[in-house]
């Protein structure tokens, strides 16, 4: 239903008031970032990105109230899932060659 | 490090005894199977996956003790987060047009 990716595309819509302006600054075509938030639309009971067409910058688009509601339990899922996991993340860090850094 | 992709290629190596093969339950080439076995070989301190090449079969592969370590504690790990989620992957779920069934 939603993945890393379409999160932080939502919170790049949020950002930059615009569907293509968030998906260029993920490298993303704007027919790529379209169809991604077609996808989270239709996906969800309520549309997750309100967008107006047109206009001298090519219309903008800003995060519903279900977007924002969408994304903030996504973003609670990620932390919740990062500390339940820690210590078994940890044990897989351990058995890597380099092991990265903590984000 | 390793994703749910990973993971089950080398759950499927596991049951097939066969990059190859196991690539082919997933949909993969021989090719990209090969490459995601020797960049996880690479990632780790010691390879999770050995393999023979040649003979009648084209050689085999198993996993290793670090190979059977790391797909152990990844299997936990996603046990461990889908647990510690739930509640939250249930409000997401809640808010879907077409809630999925549970797995």
């Amino acid at each position: 239903m939603l993945g890393p990716g379409k999160a932080d595309l939502l919170e790049r819509i949020r950002e930059t008031g615009s569907i293509s302006a968030a998906g260029r600054t993920m490298s993303m075509s704007y027919k790529r970032a379209w169809s991604l938030v077609e996808s989270m639309n239709k996906a969800f009971r309520d549309p997750l990105v309100e967008s107006t067409r047109g206009g001298p910058n090519g219309g903008g688009a800003r995060l519903t109230e279900a977007g924002e509601a969408v994304l903030a339990h996504y973003r609670k899922l990620q932390d919740i899932m990062a500390e339940a996991g820690a210590a078994r993340i940890g044990t897989l860090r351990a058995m890597l060659r380099d092991v990265p850094e903590e984000k």
